[in-house]
Parts: structure tokens; sequence; C-alpha cells
């Protein structure tokens, strides 16, 4: 409605067309997938094996990322990581992606070409290309990201059995001590230029600037686990939403817990004077995946951290003994 | 980041999942197709006949639309029904759609219901539930849709050749007049309160609040129309896409656009002192469908407004008579 930006739509189309369609995806990639991409009013995919599976997220400046911890690069990769995850958390295998940016009026071809390239990034690192998406004005940068993808037999959240295991695939905690590491260089007035943190302060900074989708994980979880859902918002919450889904409760095993913290988040946590329990149950954004199952059906690469039992919601058994306590909380994205 | 509103995720998630569920897609209706929805990390559909056709389309308010001029219910309508068009435009039939909503602290219960209500509208008419999406907070009221359907044979931009017809299905300019008298209203400063307006004004108001997404011409457009478009950004415009998609010039007929103008667009655009003409091809919103194909296979519905010559870009064939003039503009999505 208002004044005018440099970059005209033609423009930002071109540019992300040209970067989205480099690399891995250059080349008639896509036409011999018969995927049909950016160009179109919409795209089209050729018939997917078995059951459509199929997400949408958003990740926006000032809710999701701040744009002085994080570039657009990483911001972008980040967002389509986010977005991918939602279908590792199913045991689906991620097709492609559509994304509808909002880009404020001060944005560079150079910036623009830099988001592309940190959604290619992570596109490639998963086969999944972004082939379409929209552009619309406002204030802040966001990414709304749509995945679509495929699963013979999509895990769900409501399966999960008393009697199952529980078990945890990737590191939890790291990306909230992280978080934690900038906010307290921020504090001090030393800056994001981070050159002083020690490599377990650096790695838990990498574990939420750039996080993994565990699709190949979930895709091998398909016939194992009864329940799964991938950690965004902390274990506690998502056992929560497990436990309610299945009408179950999900009893977490304190000492399991502590034994699977990576000496790097025991190191940073430490440091922060905070126990990393804490960041395991109620920091999120680690996109690891929590699954049940039969302990039978375990695969080697999943920690058993607790079992399901009648009953409802999740729960902590105390290391030291002791009745079971209720956990709550979680990340409400509405009033947070 | 900051302070708490009134509704949290839970609760807003519970409102949109009981409205969305009502009415037509009550008892069972998503069950039977095999539709999986609202409540998971992402949406579960059954196997799709023929390819699938995907698109995504941001309606915000402060650029789509302004609150002073439509309720939450018609915005959300409308937002629904633009999405539903990209799909129209393929000739592809809508099977469901995801929302990814950004809403401000502010918003009431009351207010979320009649979003949900505006889609569920929307989605009934098409038989095109909305199955899940995302919650975002944010400073204005965002809908970013995406929607999934299928088509044995989607319609592209981008195969029109130089000896169809170009074809019009639905009105175009009504839109545009109807925002144009909600302008006039505003700037006389009677505020939008509507009760002076005559039948021609009411039915062009109507137009632009109430938009209809044409996907079952655009079904039955499949095997008679080799290009299709929807009419979104205006006329010319949408001509110069399919022009520049498919290597030819759409050559549109003044004389023809000006015979297809509805009585009610003439009687606004006259008391608005604008020629109808400008609102058929530089007004935007209608959704009606371009399309160009074989004289012989023209639908009764279609009204032919022109030919598709060698050469490039979108003309206009002067009624006067003379040589055709070239058409530029369309709305720009970062710029306006």
């Amino acid at each position: 409605m208002a004044s005018s930006t440099s970059l005209s739509e033609v423009a930002a189309i071109d540019i992300l067309h040209a970067e989205l369609g480099r690399g891995a995806f250059g080349s008639g990639w896509l036409a011999k997938r018969g995927l049909v991409g950016i160009g179109d009013d919409a795209a089209v995919l050729p018939r997917l094996p078995g059951r459509s599976v199929w997400s949408i997220d958003t990740s926006a400046e000032g809710v999701h990322f701040a744009r002085e911890w994080l570039s657009l690069e990483q911001a972008a990769a980040r967002a389509t990581t986010a977005a991918i995850s939602d279908l590792a958390a199913m045991g689906a295998k991620p097709v492609a992606a559509l994304c509808a940016l909002t880009l404020p009026k001060q944005i560079s071809r150079a910036e623009l070409r830099s988001i592309a390239r940190g959604q290619r990034t992570i596109a490639e690192r998963h086969a999944c290309p972004v082939i379409g998406g929209n552009l619309c004005r406002g204030e802040r940068v966001e990414f709304t990201t749509t995945v679509l993808g495929s699963a013979k037999r999509p895990l769900n959240r409501n399966d999960s059995r008393s009697g199952d295991e529980v078990w945890l695939v990737g590191a939890v905690g790291m990306a909230a001590a992280g978080l934690r590491v900038l906010q307290a260089l921020k504090a001090r007035g030393t800056g994001p230029s981070e050159r002083a943190l020690d490599p377990a302060q650096r790695a838990c900074v990498r574990a939420w600037r750039e996080p993994h989708a565990l699709t190949q994980r979930g895709q091998l979880l398909v016939g194992r686990a009864r329940a799964l859902i991938d950690v965004s918002d902390g274990l506690a919450s998502e056992a929560g939403h497990v436990a309610r889904a299945s009408g179950v409760c999900v009893l977490l095993n304190e000492a399991a817990l502590r034994q699977s913290a990576s000496p790097a988040l025991c190191a940073v946590a430490a440091s922060l004077l905070i126990d990393p329990l804490t960041l395991m149950l109620y920091g999120g954004e680690d996109y690891a995946l929590l699954a049940t199952g039969p302990a039978r059906k375990r695969p080697t690469w999943a920690t058993p951290i607790g079992r399901v039992v009648p009953g409802s919601g999740a729960k902590l058994q105390p290391a030291r003994g002791g009745a079971p306590r209720r956990l709550r909380g979680g990340f409400d994205h509405l009033r947070s």
C-alpha cells in the first residue's frame, strides 16, 4: 500500500528461481522426477507412493529468530529444517517444499540470494527441493514452509501403548544451551562475536543455529516405533503430547536422561549454572525424535529414556527414587 | 517474546479444530476419506489420483485486506478462495488445505471462531477441508494457505499456441470497482456503512468481498484449453504471464471485452468516472479464469475475448481499429 522497495516481484522470483535451482537441483533434476516448479499458479508432482504426509510451519523474525544471532542464510536453513522435521516426526520421506516468504521492503538482492541458499542447503540434504512459493511484503522476514512427503505407514502420536519403551533419537537440550550462551554473551555486553567461546559452547551454539531434521531415522522407525513426535518444544512438552493423544502416561527416567546428556551439554549447563536436565526437558529447537515402541524393536541408535505406563500425562521418575512427578510446560506459540 | 495474550495455543487449536470440523466436515467425513487432520505433526492424505497440484498463498492485513472493509470471517473466506483459485487455474480438483495463521495477541475466541467459520464456508463449497496448520504471533492477521489437489492432466501457462482463441470464464473488473466504491465512500467521510449503495454498487462490493474460485469450470477446461491462469492481478497482467510463459502474443479484443462487461460494472464505472475497460484490464481479485484453446473446443460458458498470435507480450486490439497496443502492468506483491 505504501512506498516502493528496491526489488520488484519479478526480479525477486528470478533470484529465487536461479538460486533454488542450482547445485544438486540443476540440469533437469526436477523434470526427471516429474516435478513442475516455480513459474505457474501451482506446483505439480508425480503420483506419490503410499500416503501423502503434509505439514506447514512458520518461522518469523522476532518470534523464532533474531537477525543479531543468525544470518538470513542460517534463518532460512533453520526454518526449512523445522518444517522438514514435521515429516521426520511422521516417519515420512520428504518430496518437495513450497515457501511463502514475507520480506521487508529494504531486502536486497544479496539478502534474497542468501535466503534461497539457506533453503537449498537443507533441501539438498533431504532431496526435497523448494519448488514454489509466494511473496508478500511485511515488516519482518517470515518463512512459511509447507512440505509434502510420503509414507507407507505414517507414525502418529496417538498409537503409544502401555508397556512400550520410550526412545530418544538425537540430542536434546543442546540448542537451548546454545541460545542461552548467546543471550549471556549479549547480557555481558561483549556482543555476539563469539570468539571467546570454548568448544563445548561452540557445539551448543551450533546445535541451536544449525539443527538437523532426522528424516532418515524417522523413516527407519516405521515398523519399529508405535508413536513418534519431533522435539521442537522440549521433551516434557512433546512427551505430554504423546501421552494426551494416546491416553497413556509417558514416564521419563531421570537417571537415563542424565546419562544420555552429552559432555558438551553438561559443561555448558555447569558454566550457566543450570541443571542440564532442565535444558533437556524444557529447552526446544533440537529437532530430536521421541518415539515409543516395544523394547525388542528398539534400534541400536535409539536411547531408552523411559516407559509408557497406564495413566495420563508426562511424568519423571526421579533418580533418587520416590514417586514420579508430573511434568508440565512447553512453548506456547501464541503467548510466548 | 513479550507479554501474554488472552488465548493460549491449546485453546486456539481447540477452537479451530471444533469450528473447522462442523457442518459438512462433521461426523467422520475426514476419516471416511482417509484424511488425518489437526492434532499431529503433519496431516495425512490417501493416495491421490493423477498428479498432485499444490499451491501456497498469503493474505495479510494491511496488504491484501483491511479490517475496516472486511470482517475477519470475510477476510478468512477470501484468503481461502484466493488459495483455492490457484488450483482452479491448473484445472485441478482441490482435496485439502492447511493454514498457517498469524494472530495478534488481542485476538478473541469469538474472532478466532469467525476466522475458522470463514475458512469452512469456502472449504465446504469446494469439498476441500482445512485439515491442519500452524499458529504464530504477529502484529497483523495473516493467512498463509496451502492447498493440495489432483489433476489427471494439469493445465499450465506455457502451452498456449498461436491460433488459439482467448477465453474469459467469469467476470473481471467488478471486484476492483467494488473496492473503489468502498474507497470513495471512505473519502467522502460517510464511513463504510454502505446503506446508500445502489444494487450495481452492491453487486461490485460483493464481488470484491466474496469472490468465487472457479474450480469446477477449471476442471472442465481440461481437454479443451491449452493454457489456463486465474485472474488475481488483472487481465493485462495475467495475459502477459501466459504470453511470456508460452512465447506468444496474447491479443485481447477491446470490442469483445467491452461487450462482456456486466451492466453493473458499466454503471459503477460510469458513476466513478472510470472506463470499465481499465477496471477489466488492471483491476484484480476477481478470480475469473483466462484460458486459450482451439476455437472448436470453446465451452458455451467461456467468452471469446481475443486470440493468440505470433509475437510476444499482451496486446489490445483497439475497437476503433488501428495497430494493437502493448499492455503493461499488474500488481507487484513486493512493491505495492
